[in-house]
């Protein structure tokens, strides 16, 4: 099968080369071409961040295979029988002809390559802000092995040092932590009131408190006005909310898809300008395929397009890719948006929808947030995870998930990231067979409480109020009473401002101290709100009728905390 | 609702007390009465192996919530308003009559308790296996509280010692792991030929060998029989493979449910002597209910009766009996046998079934040896994580997945439990978005690496041959080339015996030291035959007609290996 096929892939970092790899296999006589720009082949670009850190020692660690083979054109050709041309970019794409033009940038020399089957992996290029002084000497972003090598480099030159992110998403996140941990200090600016927009805002605000309990700076809702700099290098960044002096800036904010080739050969785009593609990974050229971070995708729950970049889509779109270019079936169903980052002590993930998401998706909306360790709570390596689920009222669905905290919220996202694709409900999710012993899990998951907590407030038995509606009913005056039912330890520790504290065990013995009047509006509350659940009960037993539970207890609580 | 009801529930340690709290959430006028022989209520069996160990510092941890507050009869009365009658009998039910009869351990006193619905959970006793000896000082089985403080208390007298397990499932592996812990020298004793026999042999025994390495002395097909005392204290254990001296023997053989109430008051019993249910939770009397580690269970794939008494499972069915006495309409569907356990760096998981339930269920089963890091492999932290995949040849359904090794096996095995209880398919997982960042996953994840494996198997790409296959091939002296095409170091390492070592990097040129005859029966592989599946497919292309990859390459042979 496909004897003396030819293909050319444009792009040999992630979905090219597993393209090219996977056609060869299956077509051991196609002759298969991999044109890629850069100097780096088959790279781990996810990986950057912890080479900045030096978690990663040795660059080649990331362009090499889990035995410690460097992909190199010299293993492509000997080991799969790809032609890799590094240093050469493809200039454009002759459709009837069935040619791509090409130049290689070190010699100038221009070649054309006859093509069978073509495939794009031209993959994204960082956004550069449109403001000044982004071209200064120490502006970086943070996309390739030379902008790594960059950083590294200005790193190892000057001892003490600032830094500024621009951009408080995923990219953002990693490199933070990695700056920290080479000694920086840095500062995080976000133009939106939140970081990680992947995460709804109570979210995203607690784990700007994990950073900043790291010592660095997030502003928020502050916008980017200028880069400033003497002799060429860049000395401070003025931003809406003042001047910051730094003697580094990483631009990251956001990637967009490297379409020119396809726009200029007349391929039809979509979303965001990338390559719009159907389930096979083919452009509207059916001779031409496109995969990974060049391309449009689909969310499997509101079937809206969108382009979420990411290097575990990108090899699997390669993998489809191949097996419909070697005349088999496959098909790439869509995403989910799952994601993960490491925060510092955090991890940080999602997949499905947010609640803004899924509100603006037009779903009837309840959310949960359920804190617990992350395994039997005696243990002593357990650890909290706070989970945000997200459903669908009307059909009780599960649409999306959010875990961060120490705990291992990956965990729960991926066999959520399973349930949601299955469409599976609270229900079917509340008895999911996950394996339990005490050192990887409580008895009952994470995920199988916080499904049980939904279905206790789908089926109206709890009343839950969010933080940030406390907060609104705070801040405008009204009449409450805050009941945190912890132990008196516990509330002398921290606590919620303007709480009165009657722990659980005693609530039956000390009901005249809750305000006589039954039509008090009461919100209750514990560590993590399951205590705050069994308080609400004995009150709405004791006759009192506006009783709402704080969703998350005061460990998930947003806003600010006394600590007497 | 549920005015006056008067609900008697019996037992009360895990199924227990959750149906008793959350009946009297759903319904607080009812009467609710626990009844419990035993001085412990609603403590964590499962905690007590980390307890033996140390680990677990205080009984008390086992039995307290997460915020540390003890869960004994003043707190169930205080807080749930569930009145507990601890150190309580109950001897006999009249049906008819709806009464319970139950004695106070303590004073011999009678007492009758009147219900409108009962529910039993009444948990399940260690087997003791009919053998002499049993009763010696310092025999033991791990049970209950009383057992963990036996075993402690012998532990802190005598000062070196040695320890025989008999039986090696789960709880015997895990008490195995803890003694080691605490200095004993370990001696299991396994009379079929593999211990956890919840995994596929070859998976055992890789497990076996960690527990060897960590050690531990692993006897199987090994029969106990006769336990030798001196003075009325434990001496030795006689076993078909010789007599083992030892200071303390511990028997996990397994556990019976407690069914003796439900018999005698003639409703219908199951499986292994367990209480027949229907998804509601109901046995065959209408007002009485049973949960937890007494009930009959249905495999959620072969839909086969089965008894695989957990604490997850426990609590799951605790609430769904709630649910139903309390009116409201609620079903537990079935069990897919997850489990999960830490043998020393090992996680050890599993869900689904296995290739051996898969074939006996009558499924034409394809299965997948896949090992490869469980992170980015460029992480320091990545782990080596075994999967196996068992999957259904027709339909391409997976229909189990078991993890070993030190990765984060529980992840995948809990995602894989999601993935099955919905029927997905190879393709649907190998699409599964899970989430990805270097310190949590590889790009393609270890599920859906070895999803894709599979797929390349029942599509024909790649003819595998099981460990245990070659090994019996070699054995009977076939005419075999066994080919390494691992580097050179890692060859001089460790081999398997008779391969020959060709790097893949240099395979195309050295394929004159191939035998030349195109039909030899070649077995290529690796370290994790990810190398050794290209190989064959170079072979292949240069004319051999033989040629298998061995599954799992040199890190899943369980058999002996050369260190050179």
């Amino acid at each position: 099968m496909g004897k003396g096929m030819k293909v050319v892939v444009i792009g040999a970092v992630a979905a090219g080369p597993k393209v090219a790899s996977k056609i060869i296999r299956q077509m051991p006589d196609a002759e298969v071409t991999c044109v890629e720009k850069g100097r780096f082949l088959s790279y781990a670009g996810c990986g950057l961040p912890y080479y900045v850190s030096g978690v990663v020692e040795d660059q080649a660690e990331l362009m090499s295979t889990p035995v410690g083979v460097v992909r190199d054109p010299v293993f492509f050709r000997n080991v799969k029988n790809v032609h890799v041309l590094e240093q050469t970019e493809a200039v454009s794409i002759d459709r009837s002809g069935k040619k791509v033009y090409a130049k290689d940038i070190r010699t100038g020399n221009e070649i054309s390559l006859d093509y069978d089957k073509l495939v794009l992996a031209t993959g994204a290029s960082p956004f550069i802000p449109p403001i000044e002084g982004t071209k200064l000497k120490n502006v970086f972003t943070l996309h390739g092995v030379d902008d790594a090598e960059g950083i590294k480099a200005m790193l190892a030159e000057h001892k003490a040092r600032d830094a500024v992110i621009i951009g408080g998403g995923l990219i953002g996140v990693e490199i933070t932590e990695s700056l920290v941990h080479t000694g920086c200090r840095v500062t995080m600016v976000e133009m939106m009131p939140q970081i990680l927009t992947m995460l709804d805002w109570e979210m995203a605000k607690l784990v700007e408190q994990h950073m900043e309990a790291k010592g660095v700076k997030v502003l928020t809702s502050t916008k980017v006005e200028k880069v400033d700099g003497k002799s060429g290098v860049v000395e401070a960044v003025r931003t809406s909310n003042g001047k910051i002096c730094t003697d580094m800036v990483i631009m990251a904010v956001g990637v967009r898809p490297n379409t020119k080739l396809a726009k200029d050969a007349g391929l039809e785009l979509g979303v965001g300008g990338t390559i719009k593609v159907n389930q096979k990974m083919q452009t509207t050229d059916p001779d031409i395929y496109a995969a990974g971070d060049c391309v449009e995708m689909e969310n499997l729950i509101t079937k809206d397009k969108c382009y979420v970049p990411l290097g575990s889509t990108a090899n699997k779109q390669g993998r489809v890719a191949a097996n419909n270019i070697s005349g088999r079936k496959d098909s790439f169903p869509g995403i989910l948006g799952s994601a993960v980052c490491k925060v510092f002590d955090f991890c940080v993930a999602r997949t499905g929808l947010s609640e803004e998401q899924a509100a603006n998706a037009g779903f009837d909306v309840e959310t949960v947030l359920s804190p617990s360790p992350d395994k039997a709570h005696f243990m002593p390596e357990a650890k909290m995870l706070m989970l945000k689920l997200v459903a669908d009222k009307k059909s009780g669905r599960l649409l999306g998930l959010q875990a961060i905290g120490p705990g291992a919220g990956d965990k729960r996202v991926d066999a959520a990231a399973a349930a949601i694709s299955a469409g599976m409900t609270m229900e079917q999710i509340s008895n999911l067979d996950l394996c339990y012993a005490p050192p990887f899990s409580p008895a009952m998951d994470n995920l199988i409480t916080a499904a049980n907590v939904m279905r206790n407030k789908l089926e109206g038995d709890m009343e839950g109020i969010s933080p940030r509606e406390l907060k609104d009913k705070m801040d405008s005056g009204e009449d409450l009473f805050l009941l945190d039912v912890r132990s008196e330890g516990e509330f002398n520790e921290v606590r919620i401002p303007g709480a009165v504290n009657i722990p659980l065990g005693m609530l039956r013995k000390r009901l005249d101290e809750v305000p006589e009047d039954k039509n008090t509006q009461i919100v209750v509350f514990c560590k993590i709100s399951l205590r705050g659940y069994e308080a609400g009960l004995i009150l709405e037993n004791a006759g009192w009728k506006d009783i709402k539970v704080l969703d998350g207890g005061v460990v998930m609580w947003p806003f600010e905390k006394i600590t007497p």
